[in-house]
Parts: structure tokens; C-alpha cells; sequence
């Protein structure tokens, strides 16, 4: 009888839960659940109103998910539940909330019902900018070194960041949580009834490092931050392919799974994608959404451009991981679609019963390399790679009278490839052979064109999955290691991986326009990302004070 | 009893007919009439394809609108023929025809109807670039020091590029013309049966000096350039305001007015809003449409970066006239609301019954200058001031996720000013004393906050002029020069110029921003147009090359 294990993909809006048979990681069944309250951004359940710059989600809503989207899926496996040996969650991140004494959401007692601290505080709350130069500082002084495992600054989504905004803007919630963590952990004591730090998410997202334990000089920025292991970050250490512990008797019977299965400590979305797409040596992962993720390993330690993350054993053992990424990607040709598409194009989009993407994508794949006159800088949300700098802003040049739609659409799609391409020349000019670029999920499917320019302008071959749930998988994976059916997690990706691929190639007809466009954009990245001219920069300024008045 | 002139101003797709008092100016009838066969750019009317950069008129439509609006405006004007003193036209430039031996338009001959080129070539039809260098060549050669009167440079809508044109792509209608003069120089001769040229159109279009007449050297492009005076071009030289000839019994009948009056020389369109405006030292015009226009004279002769023309007595007797313009102004405008407007924001103001242009103006308005974060370069059609590049192109920089419509326009509205001060810069530079920019005409009014920025950014009062048709009064003080009423146009100006006008002040509060803005404008237009990055061309070469592909 065949043995399978579970893996839940908590992503932005929805999870999904999927089970994969243990032997070759076929996927047999999988069910998505939405969660209710989405992302909160204007008003919390009880109507007060959340301050811009938030992003919040209802901790509940992630049972709820769980229990649904396991529900559903075990019913279309057709399977029996003693099948299943073991399960393990993937999350966003860095995702965390203040959990209180009894282990619940603080925001589930009345006291805090209004507090948006008291909330899921989400990856993409990006406003502990503050925070985040007083941290960095601090670790300058003691450790600089450090600094370059992650990309040379410290990030507003750092776990620490968020903690010290929120102990200084809402000192309530501060004192009244017992603990204040990721919501995969939150989700891993639901499920097994233990208080574990995933030691990825803890390197990744919090500085704690395998051998020193988190900083603790960082006291000198608040005491709470001099030993976290004991309070608010107490927990034992549980790496992404290690049991938690056995799921309990009252979450198995809500599941309808077996009590007493291994619940691995599972690791970040994009991350988990690694496994599932088996990416190793030579390879690197796009994780291609609103934001792009690249994702690669090596088994020595170089200083990357531009990687904000530069991890050993984080997600392969034996290696370090790297990781760089674009703040908006697909995020780019959305706002476009809402912001600057005509009606005409809307309507013509409607009368063929698509969708505006799939009209511009056609159109703009009529056009050849460098026929739309135009070239984008692919910034609208900043740069977090090699410039670092959230100011940054986009650009669109080569206008003209005729330019159209398609024109500008084209010109967006060989941007944000031009900006991937510069992450992963970062990665070659430090000896990095990588020779596939790996990806998988929606946008690879949805847009080929896309997946076609990003393998002209890196002149890499592209290698999408079938449309499978990697991120899932993965996690599907981690659980089968921690169930002991594979001795380490190179065997479970040999035989589990997402088999089943398509590989396009590079056209070496564009390949000489697309190079020319680039040395274009490179330019244009130059001037404006490294200081030849900081008008960027200026604007901002201008904006804020203009703002203020 | 009081006397009048009439004015006639043939614009791009109709004629209006405006009628004044000559003692103060006063417009008492005006009435216009719409061309028929509008701007031809895709079919001749017999049915023949025109080729792609042709803009074509139908010379038969001229009289057709000349009477039409004529007789409407003597019937609103309710005053009898005899009070007409005199008549004169203003016209678009350079825009040419061919006549035959007859003295009719070349297209009218069934012989030639599916000539492209025996049609109305429009002033916008700026496809002679490769003749307009080849003369500049001849010209450097024999008389450099000329070119300065033309910004240095020859410009493919002069007469001599569309004739050079014209006789080597279709040499059969230019064996077959008589003529190849002005459609003005067209209707002077329907209107008196003279044959005239204009010595002002001469002299801005076609290289004609007072003392040396046209440069025959120019015999070297081509041999009928070496006398034109003597062929294509022969015609007794008649001033703006001194008479053609008397009114023709035939056309007197026709259009209702007694035979015999004086019908002015005229001029072009935006020279003769010079005179309605009373523009004079200390000050300039700026025509605002489509494109934009920089008009102002002064006493000496002095090279002014980026003026397209510096001519001595084409606008007011002892005076040099110098003229700068924006190919794309007003259009930079539509080109958005036609290719970047979302249909949000169409619904909006469809849904207020107001224009989008209305819409996104009112919703600009609410930003104080810089908030929208973004800098434009105005350069949808190219540059014809200081740059003289027409393959320099539109860009936009500074997008967020978070930038709408309402922030692309107030920054259009913010490039397409500072353009202009780039231009009004360029007379400053160069010691004019410019105190008052004059203004007129719709989107003046149509556009209370462009005018606000305009005066803003270049800190100069703006004047607006009521919505009075300038080009048509100021042809009317031409007739009354013509016919005596005045002694020299300088009197006609004093007394008949628009009264009535508002004067637009800058903005103090505003101005620090303003210049901090205009300062990032002016790095990047240097950046992008003096060679600093020459992206733009190597864009244009890169579309060249993709669309022959």
C-alpha cells in the first residue's frame, strides 16, 4: 500500500493542501481554501480603523485554511488516512503575531481586539524602515561580518524590526504576549502541542546563527532583544526537515488524519520551492508572483551583489543558500493594467473573453525585441538587490506619439526580466555556474512570452514545472525526511521532485537586440541606482515634504 | 458709420471668418466652416492609397470654407458690405501647392487626381529630412552664416525640401506645374487675380531675402532652385499689410463684399497672433495647441539657442522676429488620455459629463507640485528647440505601485512647462527681456491649471487674451494697414490689439519647488539630449532595424 504525506502552502490569501505519494511525489489530491479575512489594510473585524502602511491578517483564519483545505483534499485522495505518515506547513515570511499566555493570538482576547499590533503583522509590512537603521547600526558596530549573510543592510521585515516597532508604538501588546513568532510556529504548536523555532526562519528572518545563538549585543538596542531564547523567542530548535513533534489527538480528529504522525518544521514559500523543483548545483529557482524571488545554493560562502540572503544549511544541509529578489514583478504589470490601460483595450480584451494580460501578452508578442522603441526600469516598488534602495522608482522612456499599449507592455515584460537578469549576473560575476533557471506556478504558465524574454535577455534555458504547487511539495518532502522514509532530503528530492517539465531555450536570433537593450538598461540602472544621478531620490524627498504641507 | 475688416484664419481642418471694428477691434461677427475633406492621411478621394507620413489637403476646400464662413460671419455682423474696407487671410505654414497653367490646383486635372503630390502639402508633413540635409549641406557650403537665421539647421517642412521632394518622387507633377507656391499665396491670387508672393512666408520658408532674393546656389541641389523667382515662384513681393490687389468683381460677388477692396498679403497663423496680441519688446507669445509656439521680436540680431527662425522685419517693420517652438504639446496630453487613461477614470468623468482631460485636470489641481513623485521629458515628437533632434522620445520617471492617472498628468502638465522654460530660457541667456508671456485661444482656457504652472515654472505672468480668435484679428489690422485706415501696423496694434485680458501671476509659494523640479528636468534633458546617454537614438536605430526585420 502506498505510503503519502501532506503538505499545506500558506500563502498570501489562501492555503492549500496537497498530498503527494511518497515514492515518486506524484500529486494526488489537492484543495485550496481562501482565508476569510484576506489582508486586512482598512479595517480591523471590530471596525477600527488600521493605520496605512499595515498589511494584517486574522491568525484564525489559518485553522480554518488548515482544516478545510486538509478536509477537501483527503476526500478527493480516495485514500486510507493510515496512508498518510506525515505532514509539514510552508508559510510566508517573516509573518509573525504575539501569542499570549494560554499559546493563542492576543488578538483573539477582547482586551485587544482593536490593538492592529495584536494581529498577524505580514511579510509585506515594509514600515519598521526606522528600526531597522537602528539595528543595523548597532550590528555594525559589533559584527559587521555579518551583515553580508544579509545582503549588507538590515531589512524593515527583519523579525526584530517588527518587534521593536511594535514594543514602542503599542507597549500594550508588547507586555502581553508571552511570545512573538512566526505564524508557521504558531501553526506547529497547534499541531503538536510544542513551542519550536524553525531554525531557517530564525537565520533567515531573526539573526539567530547555529553556533552563537541570536546576537546578544542587540541589547543595547532594547534588552527584550539580549536573549530572545528565553522569552519572547523560547522554543526548541526544529530544523525544516525534522519532526516538531507527533500531531495531537484533537487536531488529527479535526483533520481526519492519524494522531501521532511527524509534523516537520517546513520552511518559507519560496524556499520550500527549492525541493519540490529539486534545484541544486548549477541551478537556480525564479519564484515568479506580485514580487520575484531567485534562489540558488552553493557549497562555499561568496559575497553576492544584491543576494539579501547568504545562508549556510538553511535550506540544503551542507550548503549555503542564496537569495535575491525583485519588491514588485508581476506587481509592475498589474499596476499597469489598473493604472494605464485604455478603455479601448479593456473593451477589446472583454469582446474576446480574455483577460487584459493575455490581450497585451498577444500583442506585445507580435512585436520583435526592440521594436516598441522603449525601455523600463523595473522599480515601482524600489530595488532590493544590488542597489538597496527602496526610493528607487520606476521608469518608462522611448515614448513617442504612436506608442500603444502593447508598446508599453512589452517594454514592462523586458524590464522586470532586464531586473532579474541583473540578480543573476551578480551570481556569475562571483563564479556561480548556473546553467538553468528553474521555475514553476502561475505567471510561468500564464505567460509565456514572458518565460520566453527572460530566456532571451539571461540567455539561460528556463525550466517550468507543470503547473504543480511547489511550494507544497516541498513541503511534502520535509515531511517525508522527518517521517523517516527518506534518510535525508537530497534522497527525498531525487525521487519526489516535480518530474514532469518543459524547457525553453534561448533564440539566439534576438539574443544581439536583446543584449543591446540590456547594455541599455544597465546603464540606465547605473545612472539612476548608484548616485550618477540621485533624482530618484530628490523626488522623494520633494514628495514627502509636498505631502506634509 | 463705422468701418470694419475681415479676417480670415485657415487652420488645420477649418477657416474662420471674423469680422472687427477698425477704430477699437471690437470682433462683431466671426463664424468658421470645417474643411470637407479635413487632413487626408489614408485615401485621396478618388480612392488611391496615400503613403504612410503624408498629411494632405483638398485646395478646393479653401474657397468652399472662405465663402461659407465669409457669408456667415456678414450675416451675424448685420452691417452693410460698404463698411468693409479691406480684407486679409492668415494661413498654416509652410503648407504648398501646385498649380497649373491655368492657375488652378494641380489635383483638380483628372490627369493627376491620384497624385498624392498635386494635393495640399500640410506644414506637418515633415517627411523631406533626407532633401533638408542635403540643402543644409549646399547652404553650409556657400553661406553658413544664413543658417543661423533657421536655428542652424534646415528643417524638412521648408518649401525648397517638399519641392526637391516632390520633383524627384513624382517628377510628372512637377513637370506639369506652373507654380508650387503657399496655399495663402494660392488664395491671394483667387481673391485678386494676381499672382503674389508673401515676403514673410518667403523669407521664414522658402530662403528668400529682401536684398538678395532666394540663394541661387541653391542651383546646385537642383537647377530650378537657381531662379525660382523667375518659375515656381514668380509673383510680385506684397508685405503682410500692404494690398495684394483689389477685391475681384467675380469674388466680390461670390463672398458679398464690394469690389475692389485691398486684400492684405497675411501671414501665418501664429505670426499674425503677434499683431492681436499687441505683442512687442519685453515680451512673448506662446501658441498653445497641438504644438507650442515661442514668438518674440527684438531690435538686434542675436543667436538664440534652439530658435527655429530669427528673421529681420517678417513680423513688425525694424525688428527682428525669432520663433521656438514644442512639437508636441497639447498632444502629449491627448496621446495619454488616449493610450494611458484607465477606463476608471473615463467612467468618472463620463459619469460627471465632463471630459477626461477636464477630469484628470481638476484631480491634478489637488497636488501640490512634486507630490506626484515624477519628472517628464517632453519629447513625445521629438525636440525642435535646443536639442534639433526629432528621434529624442517621451520618458516618464518616478512611478510607484501607488502612482495613478491623476500624478501622470499634473507631471505631463509639469514636462510640457518646463520645455517651454527651457525655451524662454534660451532668449534670457541671450539678454531679451521678457516680462509678460501672451497667451490665447482654447486650451487656455480650457486649462486654468497648466496656465498656473506655466507661470509657475517659468515665474513670468501669463496673459491670457478672452477667447478672442487671434490669428483672425490680427489679419484683420493687416487689411486695415492695407487699406489705409492706419498708417503702419504699430498704430493698428495700439488700437485694435484684445483689450480685454487676464493676467495669471506665479505662484511664490511654489516656486522653490518648482525650480528644484525644473532643475532635475533640465539634467535630464541635458542627460538624454546633448549626448550625455544617447539611449534614445540607439532606441530608434534598434526600432528601425526590429521593424525592417
Amino acid at each position: 500500500m502506498d505510503k503519502y504525506t501532506l503538505g499545506v502552502d500558506f500563502g498570501s490569501l489562501s492555503a492549500r493542501a496537497v498530498i503527494c505519494r511518497v515514492s515518486d511525489g506524484s500529486v494526488i489530491a489537492q484543495y485550496e481554501q481562501s482565508y476569510p479575512h484576506a489582508v486586512m489594510t482598512d479595517f480591523l473585524p471590530d471596525g477600527t480603523r488600521i493605520p496605512a502602511g499595515f498589511f494584517l491578517q486574522h491568525p484564525m483564519d489559518y485553522p480554518f485554511a488548515l482544516e478545510e483545505s486538509v478536509r477537501g483534499a483527503l476526500a478527493a485522495a480516495k485514500i486510507l488516512r493510515e496512508q498518510i505518515i506525515g505532514l509539514s506547513l510552508d508559510f510566508t515570511g517573516c509573518t509573525i503575531l504575539p501569542l499570549n499566555q494560554k499559546g493563542e493570538p492576543l488578538c483573539v482576547d477582547a482586551a485587544f481586539e482593536s490593538h492592529p499590533y495584536a494581529y498577524v503583522n505580514m511579510w509585506k509590512q515594509r514600515n519598521a524602515q526606522r528600526e531597522a537603521q537602528e539595528i543595523e547600526a548597532v550590528i555594525r558596530r559589533h559584527d559587521p561580518a555579518m551583515l553580508k549573510r544579509y545582503g549588507g543592510h538590515v531589512a524593515p521585515e527583519m523579525l526584530q524590526c517588527k518587534v521593536l516597532k511594535t514594543l514602542r508604538e503599542d507597549p500594550e501588546v508588547f507586555a502581553a504576549a508571552d511570545r512573538f513568532i512566526e505564524a508557521q510556529e504558531y501553526m506547529l504548536q497547534l499541531l503538536t502541542g510544542n513551542a519550536v523555532r524553525n531554525t531557517s526562519m530564525a537565520a533567515v528572518k531573526s539573526f539567530w546563527d547555529a553556533e552563537k545563538g541570536y546576537p546578544e549585543y542587540l541589547g543595547e538596542v532594547h534588552p527584550v532583544f539580549e536573549h530572545p531564547e528565553k522569552t519572547f523567542l523560547r522554543g526548541r530548535m526544529v530544523r525544516p526537515y525534522e519532526s516538531a513533534g507527533g500531531l495531537t489527538e484533537r487536531m488529527a480528529a479535526r483533520l481526519g488524519l492519524c494522531a501521532g504522525i511527524p509534523v516537520a518544521g517546513g520552511h518559507y514559500d519560496a524556499h520550500a520551492a527549492m525541493y519540490a523543483l529539486n534545484v541544486q548545483g548549477g541551478e537556480a529557482l525564479m519564484t515568479l508572483g506580485t514580487s520575484s524571488g531567485l534562489v540558488c545554493s552553493d557549497a562555499s560562502f561568496r559575497e553576492v551583489e544584491g543576494a539579501a540572503s547568504a545562508m549556510w544549511d538553511t535550506i540544503l544541509p551542507g550548503r549555503y543558500a542564496y537569495a535575491s529578489g525583485q519588491p514588485a514583478f508581476g506587481d509592475t504589470l498589474s499596476w499597469y493594467v489598473q493604472n494605464a490601460v485604455p478603455q479601448s483595450v479593456q473593451e477589446a480584451a472583454e469582446k474576446e473573453n480574455i483577460s487584459v494580460h493575455q490581450y497585451l501578452t498577444r500583442e506585445a508578442a507580435k512585436l520583435s525585441p526592440g521594436e516598441c522603441g522603449m525601455v523600463a526600469l523595473d522599480w515601482w516598488n524600489g530595488n532590493r538587490s544590488c542597489l538597496q534602495n527602496g526610493n528607487l522608482s520606476g521608469m518608462l522612456l522611448g515614448m513617442t506619439l504612436t506608442t500603444g499599449a502593447a508598446d508599453i507592455y512589452r517594454a514592462l515584460l523586458e524590464g522586470i526580466s532586464f531586473g532579474m537578469r541583473r540578480m543573476v549576473d551578480s551570481y556569475r560575476e562571483q563564479g556561480f555556474d548556473i546553467r538553468v533557471l528553474n521555475t514553476c506556478g502561475g505567471i510561468s504558465f500564464k505567460n509565456q512570452l514572458l518565460m520566453q524574454i527572460l530566456s532571451d535577455v539571461i540567455n539561460l534555458p528556463v525550466r517550468r514545472s507543470r503547473n504543480v504547487p511547489a511550494p507544497a511539495v516541498g513541503a511534502c518532502m520535509l515531511s517525508a525526511v522527518a517521517a523517516g522514509a527518506y534518510d535525508t532530503i537530497y534522497d527525498a528530492m531525487a525521487h519526489m521532485h516535480c518530474l514532469e517539465d518543459e524547457v525553453i531555450y534561448p533564440n539566439s536570433a534576438q539574443a544581439e537586440t536583446h543584449e543591446t537593450l540590456y547594455r541599455e538598461y544597465l546603464l540606465l540602472h547605473d545612472t539612476f541606482g548608484r548616485g550618477v544621478n540621485p533624482v530618484m531620490n530628490t523626488l522623494r524627498d520633494i514628495t514627502k515634504k509636498a505631502k506634509e504641507q
